[in-house]
């Protein structure tokens, strides 16, 4: 009996995400893909500095000039006297040079919102649907799916090859495809999808455990049974430091604070992240459990509050995500999502050294044997929920401790819950089963099964198809575009 | 180990619907509920009268009067020189006469459908939806199966009472949530879902067998493997004596036959009975397998069709079955689909003794030891199709023989397909559990899941379910509508 | 939307075998793999001389001279006056051409059993497995399934190659494994199966509804639900001419026709062919579901009846096959289950033309448009049977039809004897798996599960399987054997 | 929408064992059924003492003698000046008494088992059954199952009753069948099967790692994936504070640690405890994982080992727990296994305070909000083994947290393994099915897919269970031992 064989037989049936031993937390090597980013980077610079962690972090970009700056600031931070962590910074436009021999890979990239996202967003409303952020499922999210997966499988072929016992958490929209695209891609790979909307959602809870129940108590008192895909997650059990916090959510759900209507005025002046939590009181109503997502997020897959425009969607304290953010966003000036590194190297700003509200050094910690971490993760379903199918990528609980992250196993769902659900999962799949050769009518099978679709008449669902197609088409190069008798005229039959 | 325990076991894991003996031709009993029927009896008295077989029927009607008129009209046509059949009629308006000791047991019931039908076609299109039959499905055809399921769960316990070996055979709409409520409360019930779309669908391919290919073909000559549920059924094999279709199919799909558009105008005088095909070849030009239930019925179930009103239905060839037409043929006098007895009774009109096209009588004839015959028919599913959950209804083929009633195994489907069929099965399923003990909330979820109403504002979906129930309330009673908090005003919370 | 993507996917969700038009009659080629066989050749050429049919019969064979004795001898009886079918034979040693635009493939193949089947029979007796046949799992079976598997890998690659339209019958044993990795090899392949020992159950239930009950029928009267695996299925119904037979069977083996009790000396004289039922018997009385596969075959996979010995065997009515049997029967002088071309040829034997009992004839009329014709099958597990797994090779009903042969949905088991196939299904998955790259470790794995080698100590597991390997070396050779830790001795750790 | 509805709809879906709020440390109350156990109460005493909390204990005995005694004890261990909780201890007769209002139930009862387990060993033995150890599967253990379901139905219907909510600890064997019963009668009980095997495999990792690797471990430093069923888990993955141990488990299965053979002579001093891990180096070597559960235990499920008698045995380093040392153990002046309260008492032997090395007070003290704790359990499977059926008795690891117990995802199996398992499965199921209504015959078919039994001819597998179920009458009185045709004569037919 070989060795090899046993190492793949028990590797093809464990849950776990993840080989390979410890991190050594004194001397570990970052791969940053996506280096240039003016709000991820910035952050994990200022994170890792006040971390007790050293080592080396590579920031890749094809923009590389993007990632200097990073990297500038990154050394500019560590020259500081707060700064705890031993870092080196570097920048690099090869990503084989990046990836080599990586202990941890960071995947965070986006193309220019301006020539994509817009186009996600305004295109489909064209048609009349009004999706709130497009930025994950609907018409507009699917289509970033399919400009996002072949480039993640090209990842994914390079982590392989370069670094394949590395931990690597990918960070990157629509998190569900492009997390399944890697393993579809590497099936071995220790690959993790992250996301913060079921951060928040416990900051939420807990600030409510405080407002009423009096328990003085913030996320990590929290303890939530989380479950379903990202951003359209679900929980049946929430805990403060382990009082049952269902009776609570119950009482809320029924009363004043689950019962709130806006109109559009109330949210001129609302940032879209607003989030009143009237869409996840609504549908804990009707289903009997709890979204904890997001607002925002939720109605594109529960799409039944995208129905009326605005108006109808404002009425639930949910604000549409127009394409103009979107653009405003991408140029740092303007925004105040992203970070603006020159005005702090150049002194124009103050710089004060914070750490993020992510987990990113929480689980690299616990991974390095420190205290072991619970914590939401996205990863192919291995029984962690027990009603969807096997393999694809699922949202739940993991505890990462030394050398491991292992989900916890969450049970099942409701059928109408699952159903819900189901139907997404199925467009996710069949678009990663279309993305395996290019094959654009079997991916246009998995956009028509998205309830944002089916309101459309069929033709004009295919020409929407079309249209997102030949807006998009240069981000589309490993599809088969010209042999899609999708995207043939009407008349070409 | 007891033989009683055995017979159980055994039934447990049969797939078959149906235990007994073969039936004796010569004696048997038919207990027809529903037996005021206009349009179901005395189709059935003339097969009878042109088969071989004899007996008694019993129709039972609350309305004993049509029942009279029906057992009057029955009994007339065996006076006839052309009667074959050796048969006696009588009417009943009680159900254990009817049934006792029964070894057929047809069930073909309506309400009123000027108090309930045009509720279910004329509410839903208040709010928009254009639905084209709303018989089966979608909100009006969810209520029509909330309506029915208490009522088919009577006769279920009533045959366990007194015929529980006979062969059931019903022909009530929505047939798979009927047939579903009758395994539910007796699952040791030999019971069929009986639906003749197939049937046309067969009839069609033997006229496109003729047209294309010169083979004089009619529908006996036509094997398709068909598999979904009720009226939203797939083929992915046909076959005319032995010749495979598909490459005819599909060379129709791609040219003029399945690339015609309508305008209104052009259904003004049309039944709304036509059927262009026009919807299903587009969906086979998306999914690769071909629908065959009839296109009005198709569109209920992939519902992009039914959006954009009238016009864009119309231009797929499908006319919406209006409320009127569905009143109006409550009266025989005004309906050719109907008939009327008393006209021919009395010698106003005359009558003709012919063969329906049905194929009751041959799978009558098959039990009773006749010629084998395959047909499709609605069952739980015990792997028949094999990607459907197991115990839901659906529709395959079978090959009915002296004593047996077995499905085809039919294989499953591909995902896209699935999907869509999933989405309903879990409505169904949904709806059913929720009648156990009438739980209105619970049969709203399953409401929720359609994808007609899914292209409604969540706050509309629920006030159309309660306008729905207001205006079918007395037809509702063992729903138990006043603890249901999706019933009640908003501002209750 | 491509027509050849269309037809793999509804190629991969459907149920039936086989695809192509229906045969032409008149005109059609046989290739015939095996076609120096004595016992089946003889029998089909006498089938096709019966029959209406004409064309081309190919007999491949290593050994030419072999399948030319049987050419020659096809051709004699073609001369005959009471030939109705008009046929023509060739010998051939060149697989290619045999298989060259075949529209049937018959594969029937036998290894020297003086250098295999005694090993099979031999070398676990001499480990105190007393196992009945040793022909379909077992120790001995087992390693006939990896003999056999390689080669039948090749038959397959070679259809798909020159006729993979062709229907495939399969006669060889052991027919799950041998069935199966044909499918593995070339999953688009029209293969079936095929064994006769339920229908010799069937002429066995018609013998009893005779004696018992009066019925005077044959084997075509008898209608049972039977599925499981080759060699181990079982009926949950029984129906003569529509008439339950369970009563009697359930009254059968609670009487003296279910419990009898033989002893060594009563079987003596009888041939290894001597069915009494009364492991049969026993197992209904046990399980509730009646085995209808022979008991010589039933005590390989229940194995409890095998513990004991020759003792033990035979109070159940089984006799051994010995060794010498079939080694004996190797040698046509001395068999009477081949047959004696030469002496036929010669004029020493007088010839009487003869159908033989197959029901090969049978399917091949059905297909060609003839009537539909019912009987069992092996085929891949698309859902007619619910609770096995899926693409496992299982025996069920089908319908033979024009251009068709579709499984009827046969429902699962209770629990009990669901596992006792199940662990049978694992050890043949298990070797199937195994031999897609020759890994003899796995292959022992699968060994290992099977019940008669259980009852072996680990470390004689071990060496039984080392000398079967060893004694079969030289029809091993597409297994790894020199790469096996399983084969190296004890003490090479 | 009613809160009791989505109680238990949050319910049925969640993978957690147990509700109800976090423990509060200071004022518990513990019911322990099987009050007078000598084992395991001094341990609970001596644990409790040492512990911060405090509360009541009741002990529950129908012989309320040895529970008196048992209190007694408590109460003098409380006044010591060492005693750091704060405990109070009675006896009690009445069930009712001890679980009303109790926060945590302790299950751990025995029969005599001069009267129950003696039987169980020597009646197999004298059928050539072998078994090591006979307590919790193969025929011994199912009959102990058999004795001790209905027992512990009516302990589940009590909690039901009596403290719905509290969180329920079971120690009884057979663990597996024990746990299912509980949750078969009340699926809502917050039960969890308890068992030191695996805690005993992590010691000896630590160990290993220090002696091979020189790492200063103890079990806390050692983290496996385990799974399985209790006493036949398996763990596919092992580290030592982040190291992967893997490396070094398949060096020593290759090597002379793994390869050591022993002579009966070696053992003849042995304790029956004694575990060389022969067994489980050798199963690694055959399926790739090892087993985690005390070779005495696995050899019971891995039958192999059992062939060939007390020789063969031995020869892997396992040595027979015989009937005369479970008789002897019964009192406790000849056992080292059970606690001389008396002596302590009386002062006759020095007592010491020390803590055991059982998990159950680190599992208190994370449910009342201490240290998260990660340790094995036995719960229905709600996918924490994705390849085991839905609600068997599984074990993997859990988190244990302020007021949750929560599985972690362990991933499935290779075929193989899994096969080995699902047929103790089924024969656990089965049995639990029967024991619904008492059917004996259906018992017996679970007994006949034992591997174990499967050593035997039919009839003798029969004889051996009406042996045993004679033997053991008086302790299956929920049994309907009358009506069981398996029980009958063989001539009764």
């Amino acid at each position: 009996m070989n060795m090899d064989r046993n190492r793949s037989t028990r590797r093809s049936v464990s849950s776990r995400a993840t080989a390979g031993n410890r991190l050594e937390t004194d001397e570990f090597t970052v791969a940053y893909v996506g280096g240039g980013s003016r709000q991820w980077v910035p952050n994990l610079v200022q994170d890792l500095a006040l971390s007790t962690f050293g080592g080396e972090v590579r920031l890749y970009d094809p923009d590389v000039e993007s990632a200097e700056r990073n990297a500038a600031f990154g050394n500019w931070v560590q020259e500081r006297d707060d700064a705890v962590g031993d870092w080196e910074y570097a920048a690099t436009d090869d990503l084989a040079d990046a990836l080599d021999g990586a202990d941890v890979v960071l995947l965070s990239t986006q193309y220019d919102p301006t020539e994509t996202f817009v186009h996600d967003l305004d295109i489909p409303a064209s048609y009349g649907i009004y999706g709130a952020v497009a930025a994950t499922i609907g018409p507009g999210g699917i289509f970033r799916a399919m400009r996002t997966i072949p480039v993640y499988r090209r990842f994914a072929a390079a982590i392989r090859e370069h670094c394949p016992d590395a931990w690597v958490f990918n960070f990157t929209n629509p998190v569900h495809f492009v997390t399944r695209a890697l393993y579809d891609e590497f099936p071995e790979i220790n690959a993790v999808g992250m996301c913060h909307e079921v951060l928040h959602g416990r900051d939420r809870l807990a600030s409510l455990a405080g407002e009423h129940l009096d328990i003085d108590a913030d996320r990590s008192d929290i303890s939530v049974n989380v479950k379903g895909i990202n951003h359209f997650t679900w929980i049946d059990e929430a805990y403060c430091d382990g009082v049952d916090l269902w009776p609570l959510l119950d009482e809320l759900a029924r009363g004043e604070e689950g019962n709130r209507a806006y109109e559009p005025a109330d949210l001129d002046d609302a940032s879209p992240f607003t989030d009143s939590w009237q869409v996840s009181w609504e549908l804990y109503r009707r289903f009997g459990l709890l979204p904890l997502a997001g607002d925002r997020h939720v109605v594109e897959y529960a799409t039944w509050f995208l129905q009326g425009g605005r108006e109808a969607l404002n009425r639930w304290g949910v604000k549409r995500t127009g394409s103009d953010f979107r653009a405003k966003h991408w140029t740092p000036a303007e925004s105040d999502q992203t970070t603006d590194v020159e005005a702090w190297l150049s002194g124009e700003r103050e710089f004060d050294l914070t750490a993020s509200d992510e987990v990113l050094l929480d689980i690299l910690d616990a991974l390095a044997g420190g205290e072991p971490f619970v914590t939401n993760v996205n990863l192919p379903n291995r029984g962690q929920i027990e009603d969807l199918e096997s393999g694809t990528v699922v949202e739940t609980n993991a505890l990462v401790s030394a050398g491991e992250i292992r989900p916890l196993s969450a049970g099942g769902f409701p059928r109408p819950v699952r159903s819900l659900l189901s139907t997404h999962v199925d467009t996710i799949e069949t678009v990663i089963e279309a993305s395996r050769d290019g094959d654009v009518d079997r991916a246009f099978q998995g956009f028509l099964l998205d309830p944002q679709v089916r309101t459309l008449q069929t033709e004009e669902a295919r020409e929407l198809f079309a249209e997102l197609a030949a807006a998009e088409e240069r981000f589309l190069d490993d599809w088969r575009l010209d042999d899609a008798a999708t995207l043939a005229a009407a008349d070409a039959y």
